[in-house]
């Protein structure tokens, strides 16, 4: 399972009208689940507990989660999560994802070219702010231009007075609005990470499945002033690991769910959205595949857009199966009628909530009729990207804060240009690759006489087209990105660097797709999500938890097997597993294993635990959380979810839903005996 | 997967529209797919081949499969196929199942107290003699006179002509009927047998599903003249195996299929059979289990039948999902439609045949209304068993051969008086335990006022009366029964045993019972089949094989892995995954280890491959059947299949149906290393 990736879904909520299961959900860290805690384990966090945590926990802005484990900012994250600096890093000469890489002194850690990670230092409800504001207006369309522009102006006004960054988050999709102040951190140095082959052991096949035999680590060091940082806030790291059936804690950033989501928007997802992500996928993948087979270079630089996008598509593909799921969408629809019984049942709730569910319903019903141009009319290249961030960009700072595009308010700008700038490489032929599969893409779905294939094209076929524009542009340079941004919209305008042309002219387009979704339907859909968050607060009260948002939740839940496929799966695996599953496949394609593994396996306790699952909540975007016990220990890194928990976009079901760790036994016993690094093992054991 | 059991389904026949998949099919040896074999593998079994592979194959009575796998008699199958000996030789000071069992010397080779093992020794076509007979009569009640008249004949004259076992078998539902002749032994020892906890390693969770670790196998001895018999035909011991995607046979006895069933015969399956069956079995292992919990000894007596029937609980359960399954019934209907249009479009055809459907789906609703009452008018006690069978022997020996029940024809007695004088201990408490269940499952079903409760119970309660007849018989000595049947009708009328006395009573309930489903199913059912079955070779000749009738097959498959909840299950597993699947469940309940396989871990080379799947079309009873390549030697021993697979008594899917085996190296390996039977290693290697 790897990070997360936002498909624009229109944001709206409805919240589940039923008790939480055990073990169910993702809490935000201000309404930690205490009572649940409480009445089954016997446990009540303090508040010194959750700041600890809280504070060693990490947001990777690659799409992932970290935290830290010495106090001297040795930072653990996944392998999956680490593996795009990983390729950026790389050359034809040195291949850190296939060979993998350990400093073992602190002058070889190595710098990533443009990761950002943030640490969650301060959360303030802002709610009474924003709805104020909000109130004020009469339209949807004018109430969103409002929420936009008190929004702004909260992010803005803390980024002066603190120097955070500073993001205000909608959660219960709008029943509440958190302003988030971030600790930011760009200087974060590659430590260690293991041969791809062994952090993603059985390949795509075992992606996303359990059991498991995966070393999918990275361990990382965060640095300041260029010095590592020094802090208390880290985890103490127990190689014992977990008992069966022990209370744990994950603390990291699921990404997206639609738990709350109203039938409309499910059976929307259902109908259109999904079926669409995964053609999409089909032929991105395809696409990057016949490029890679064109050499070994080749099959280097594509490796991880293809790894990326073949994770995608598995777990959309599960989503979609639990989305065609009879029983699945029965159980949503009881919760949804119980919960609209109830707001119709009493006449002040129905007149201030109870139009909400058929506004949302018609407003899907108006995104269906332009979602194909809105999915189709895109750019697939890292070039195509940076030149409609750099048009829009310059445009954008010069209106007022709180009427600009989201990401290009004045508290993002940073991390905007942080992005832009980065100097990792861009490859010229599987960019024209790339983009002419997308143009293909394009033609097919929209026809030659589409607005937008008619600018991209312009006469050309989608191959002339693309290669025209990639080696015609400047961009792989950030210096030269660097100076358009910097002259302004007078240098953009006067660029004739073909792929800011093309943005220039599809720019209009774009704009008023934007627009048009944001008057009939995102407008719409904040406010019905808004009257939904508060109906759910007026009825259930503040008993559960929002859908993920990328910022930082707490989940609990046992370390357990389940059942599957007949028979039960254990709760954990051992190195003895990992032996056993290459040698059934004749260490063939996805089971092969590094050398190492076969010249040093005499010297390893092949009983130790190498992966666990337990019974937490979490999604795409936990990835490199780590799994902690209630003296705040860490004693896992979550790295995937299993098949039968894909479902829980939607719904989380205790029987089945299981997080999949990397135990700390295995990485403590790796970083020993295969890897000789006891400078890492002697910091995480505090010698 | 243990062996089968017969649930006395209505018999009758239609032939599978479609050409066969590559793999499916459990052919007769006198007409093997030579056609798929060729253009598939372009490899042709030759007659001498063929011979010698039946001729090396066994069947078991027990229920099950074996081959001769030495020239001295050396018989091998699954532990779980000579389980019942095992316990039968077992006491309470030696726990043969528990411990295992080996013969260090000759003279140590135990005697098994009533298995009977039979070889195929020749087969003749006689269906032109059964239709002669049949085609006199006019009514279905006539015909199946004529036709278990004709059947018993032939068997009787066979018998007497060669001396051996004679069974008249109708395939393809009775569009042909075989007269198969056997080679029966009686002197069956046993050689060596590992402890039950390697053999069903995993236990119910692991049973029917694959990966698997495994090493369910036993080695009996074949003696004749109180000497082991010497034979050429004896499969080659090839300790290494078969390689991924390589040919393999399966030689072997599977036990019942419903794939040539009509949709009517399906649908009732569905709707009655299956559900009942699981009721039952779920009834059955409670009571076992009430008297297990009891303590050690208890737990040991009952142990075989809570195996037993646990297998078949999990096993009935995989078929109901199969019949629940719309694509699997949408597909068998696809079937039957397009074969009955066949037949329609040709005038005589349908004037021959067309009548078969609706006569079958007006049978299975007639069956309906009294399958309740046949379902529940049984009694669970091996004593009872004995003595219906006793008060039945004695009243058909009586009668002219063709006229007799199932099972009291002349060529089949010698065989019924070896069961009934089996010298097996028979324990008082378990078998009023079992009694007492099934009556009061007997009197909730049927009522107080049944015939069959009335008799049973006779004014007391189900309690009282299974103490009373359990308590008061004799039959547990099996010189009693032999006296009663030696004595003939006279003195089992005189008998006041209880059991005798309510055998007696009951006797003429269960043959009304009989008769009714006599005259109003299976003699409807089998002229249907026999019409079918003629149907299907007019239609598409003898393209297909007949469904499983526990007698002698051959079905060929590659060894492969498969497409598995989300990933892949590789084609085999190794010593190494039995000690990560143990150690995964901290060596607790169905994982825990025998306690030489941790004494002697670091013996062995864990890399030796252990189990694996091949596509092999089997079902319960090809238990214990050899894996054999093209070569004829053994590469493997079927134990199991996948849970995929339990759907194959309807339909076989290609992609998903495995076989599953233990592998020769690991048999060859345990015994040399953790068991020291290097006189058993060195006579399978031919050393």
């Amino acid at each position: 399972m790897k990070g997360f990736a936002f498909f624009g879904c229109a944001a709206a909520a409805l919240m589940a009208g039923l008790p939480v299961e055990a073990g169910e959900g993702m809490w935000t860290f201000d309404n930690p689940p205490l009572k649940q805690l409480q009445e089954r384990y016997h446990f009540t966090p303090t508040q010194e507990w959750l700041d600890h945590v809280r504070l060693s926990s990490v947001r990777m802005n690659d799409g992932g989660s970290a935290s830290f484990v010495s106090g001297h900012g040795l930072l653990l994250t996944n392998h999956h999560v680490a593996r795009g600096q990983l390729q950026k890093n790389s050359t034809a000469e040195h291949d850190y994802i296939a060979n993998g890489f350990y400093a073992a002194t602190p002058e070889q850690e190595m710098k990533s070219p443009d990761m950002e990670v943030n640490v969650l230092v301060s959360m303030e409800n802002v709610t009474a702010q924003v709805v104020a504001a909000v109130s004020q207006a009469k339209t949807p369309e004018a109430q969103f231009a409002a929420r936009r522009g008190v929004i702004a102006g909260i992010e803005r006004a803390s980024l002066d007075t603190t120097g955070l960054r500073s993001d205000v988050v909608a959660l219960y999709h709008g029943g509440e609005y958190w302003l988030y102040r971030y600790k930011k951190y760009t200087d974060v140095r590659l430590v260690f990470a293991p041969e791809q082959q062994i952090a993603f052991f059985g390949g795509d096949p075992d992606n996303f499945t359990y059991p498991r035999y995966d070393l999918d680590m990275a361990l990382f060091r965060v640095y300041e002033n260029g010095k590592p940082i020094d802090s208390k806030d880290f985890l103490k790291w127990n190689p014992q690991g977990a008992a069966n059936h022990e209370l744990v804690f994950v603390s990291g950033h699921p990404g997206t769910t639609h738990r709350l989501n109203t039938m409309a928007q499910l059976e929307a997802l259902r109908d259109l959205g999904q079926p669409n992500i995964i053609k999409n996928l089909k032929r991105r993948i395809a696409v990057l595949e016949q490029y890679s087979a064109l050499g070994a270079e080749q099959a280097r630089q594509a490796a991880s857009a293809i790894f990326g996008a073949a994770n995608s598509l598995k777990a959309a593909e599960g989503r979609y199966k639990g989305l065609l799921d009879k029983s699945v969408m029965a159980a949503k629809l009881k919760d949804e009628q119980e919960f609209q019984a109830r707001i119709m049942a009493n006449a002040e709730w129905r007149a201030a909530y109870g139009v909400a569910w058929a506004a949302i319903a018609d407003a899907e019903k108006k995104a269906a009729t332009r979602s194909q141009v809105r999915l189709y009319r895109g750019l697939d290249s890292q070039l195509a990207t940076l030149a409609t961030s750099i048009v829009e960009l310059v445009a954008e700072v010069k209106k007022p804060d709180g009427e600009r595009l989201a990401g290009f308010h004045e508290a993002q700008l940073e991390s905007m240009r942080y992005r832009l700038y980065s100097p990792a490489p861009i490859y010229t032929a599987m960019e024209i690759a790339r983009l002419t599969g997308s143009l293909e893409q394009s033609l097919a779905e929209l026809g030659a006489n589409d607005a937008f294939v008619k600018l991209a094209l312009n006469g050309r076929t989608p191959k002339e087209a693309a290669a025209a524009l990639v080696n015609g542009s400047k961009l792989a340079d950030p210096a030269v990105r660097r100076k358009l941004v910097d002259g302004g919209q007078a240098a953009v305008a006067a660029s004739d660097d073909p792929l800011i042309v093309l943005a220039r002219r599809l720019d209009p387009l774009r704009r008023e797709t934007n627009k048009w979704f944001e008057d009939n339907v995102q407008s719409v859909e904040q406010r019905a999500g808004e009257q939904l968050g508060k109906a759910r607060f007026a009825v259930y009260g503040k008993t559960t938890y929002p859908d993920a948002t990328f910022t930082l939740r707490l989940s609990y839940g046992e370390v357990e097997g389940y059942p599957m496929n007949g028979t039960v799966a254990p709760y954990k695996t051992t190195l003895f597993g990992l032996f056993d599953r290459a040698g059934s496949f004749d260490f063939e394609g996805p089971f092969y294993l590094p050398s190492r593994y076969q010249e040093r396996r005499d010297r390893l306790d092949l009983s130790t635990p190498l992966d666990f699952v337990s019974s937490n909540d979490i999604i795409g975007g936990n990835s490199g959380s780590p799994v902690i016990n209630r003296k705040g220990e860490i004693v896992g890194l979550i790295f995937d979810g299993n098949i039968e928990g894909l479902v829980g976009d939607y719904v989380y079901e205790e029987g089945t839903n299981r997080a999949v760790a990397v135990h700390t036994a295995a990485m403590t016993e790796a970083l020993r005996k295969l890897y000789d690094a006891p400078r890492l093992v002697n910091e995480l054991l505090g010698l």
